[in-house]
């Protein structure tokens, strides 16, 4: 298997195309392995990782939990309620702290943008962005396009649709640089007040209508719409935006070709999607989540080389 | 060791009685192994079980947990609190999103009453169900009927009384199926608020006397008293409960033959049980703990064989 | 290795001096382990450890949950939140259910002083205490001993201050019993109101001048200020606590000789210790940190010989 270019995975911006197809390969590999009766290898045997969670995040902390655990790696949870933080201690004391008990590889998730960033530059251990704010979120990036790879072939010319609130998704973020250093097209797709004004910038185009898009596009990947931003007056409300930007069965079936759809959940049934949308057969939510396992141990491994 | 009939334990209801000797028999022989020095065999070492639990309970999950741990599986535990139900997300959603990472068996614990019977119809895991709302909580049966027949064998013919806020209890209700299956005779008793008007059609006797069944029983199953219940008025209040309804020493001693006593935890001493009663020679509720974890890892190890 | 007189770790009151020695000697060894690249000895392999922590604390838990992995133990965690305490279950009764469930070594945190000592007279298990309200921390003395004699050598004769908040400090208490039983002289140096009368009894000289205790000390042991305690009237103010107890690295310099800076974590940078302090050559605090794995392994490796 290769080498990375990076000793920890911050975001899709530090990448390059290479450092991409690596983890990609390497996850299929692992694809085939959690798909075996026995589903662990002793790969990182000798590794302590600590999953230091300071946002809640129940599915993104056991697909790790669970990638580290087929690894063979010791893993242990470090959660900010109840922990020290509170006390007043800094991110580093915290952080550095957990290394001195001789962890080696920290996944994190942090709710300030550029969290990961900070700490990667000032401790030996390799780091794991597991979402930061409103920034980066780069294994779902990574798991979405090895989803679509595996479903499509090569992602080079295919044309990729975002769907939703992209003002504040990381998802969004992590994807477009994933998909657009794969030679994707990508569009991004929602109401004016949530899609930022520097995302074109990026090389993205931007639509405001569903239908069209959805016309445009090999795959749809359509984001959470967090209920509670929806209560914020100046955004559509949410029965504006299911009724505008929801997508249903229907729609997908009137397509002049089939599209897959994807979403990173938690679905919001009734709101973004359909249930007859999110169970259809176009659908590959729940190949993302499998994808994510082996994904999540491909960077695991390949940086505990580095 | 044997088979089952059934793909997930889901109630005492759905087994049969040669299901519910199966699961006694194979937990006796793991009660051996768990009293050896070296506690742990390798029945599950390629299995990976989740604890779903959407309700807390400290004392039924560490169970699972060690009885998990005992059969070498995998161990992933995921609580509500902080999880994406909070963010809207479907049962079926959630538990589906768990399963796509290769998760083999879901213990459940849930508020309401047939949600791991929902789930079983509509997943490809084993489930097993912890407690569903007042409905069943089969392990709890299994293992008090395995520890009045380790104290005083088969249960045909023997007269077991349950004791307490009947209605509520899902304890009772499964304690009632697994006690009839099995051939013991089964008396509830209680204050007429707290008895289901039902309850005699499941073939029970019903009396509100406790020295009266006391003195008829062999076995005495003492329910907990939730608290909060007797907080509201039309019940009795916390001290006529324990006045007319509570158990102490003395009234054991007063019985012409003697009796077992059983209480399910957590304990409130001095309500529906007193500290010598609960501490006596008669008691056997550490033993119910212990056999808990026997019970749980015959559970789990023989619907892995389905 | 060698023998404790003693069957639980409930302070380090009970311990001799050999006692001390033996922990320290043998954490030095498991200090090599954790330092080789195959961190993990099978020394606890049929061990099941139940941390019961009635307290949130995540740098003491997370520091006893690495300890035993890395001697391959079965660990399980439980939190008084969600528990059946909140259930009025006695104290006795939860542990006594843990313990029902085959497990051999309590390591239990709990805001009562002498918790673990009333349980020690009651369990069969061995009891380790992880810090019992104002009282004792014995793990923490055993870390800071070891990491002074790491550093310096035999602690006999050896100058020890101990700063800050004497009066709510299980560290402090612990510390004084650790150190002077290892022959060191030991002065505790903070305001008038946060040192109780009856310390000196303890053997341990007084000071109210941090500049002049300092010049006279080998090491500073710094405790942690609570900040939520000065906010109450009678104490200083937290102003004047960094202003007249507070080190910096200009106090450090100016002494005529180095002395080692401690301190339990987490730190109030910029209130008991500035950050030019807490990061200077002279701190041994993330040294500390790793030691603590290492003296934990030791403690928990000899009671489980007992």
């Amino acid at each position: 298997m290769s080498q990375l270019s990076v000793r920890h995975l911050l975001g899709i911006k530090n990448l390059t195309e290479s450092d991409i197809y690596s983890i990609l390969d390497t996850a299929a590999q692992f694809k085939d392995v959690i798909n075996r009766p026995i589903k662990k290898v002793p790969s990182l045997r000798d590794v302590t990782i600590a999953n230091v969670f300071f946002e809640n995040s129940t599915r993104t902390r056991l697909s790790f939990e669970l990638a580290e655990k087929r690894l063979s790696a010791d893993v242990v949870n470090f959660s900010a309620s109840g922990s020290s933080v509170k006390k007043g201690e800094t991110l580093l004391d915290t952080v550095n702290n957990i290394l001195a008990m001789k962890v080696d590889m920290i996944v994190m998730r942090h709710s300030s943008p550029g969290a990961p960033h900070y700490l990667s530059q000032r401790i030996p251990a390799n780091v794991v962005n597991a979402g930061d704010g409103t920034h980066e979120h780069p294994t779902q990036a990574l798991l979405d396009a090895f989803s679509i790879r595996e479903k499509i072939g090569d992602l080079a010319g295919k044309k990729i649709a975002i769907i939703g609130d992209i003002l504040h998704s990381r998802v969004a973020l992590s994807n477009i640089f994933c998909l657009i250093k794969l030679g994707a097209e990508v569009r991004v797709c929602g109401p004016t007040t949530l899609i930022p004004k520097y995302i074109s910038s990026l090389g993205v185009q931007v639509s405001h209508n569903v239908k069209e898009t959805l016309q445009w596009c090999d795959v749809a990947n359509v984001l959470r719409i967090q209920l509670e931003r929806l209560q914020v007056k100046y955004f559509p409300s949410l029965r504006e935006y299911s009724l505008y930007f929801g997508i249903n069965k229907k729609m997908l079936d009137e397509l002049d070709h089939e599209i897959l759809l994807m979403h990173p959940g938690p679905i919001n049934r009734g709101v973004e999607l359909t249930s007859d949308a999110a169970d259809s057969r176009q659908s590959i939510i729940l190949n993302q989540v499998e994808n994510g396992v082996a994904v999540r141990m491909a960077v695991l491994y390949l940086l505990a080389q580095q």
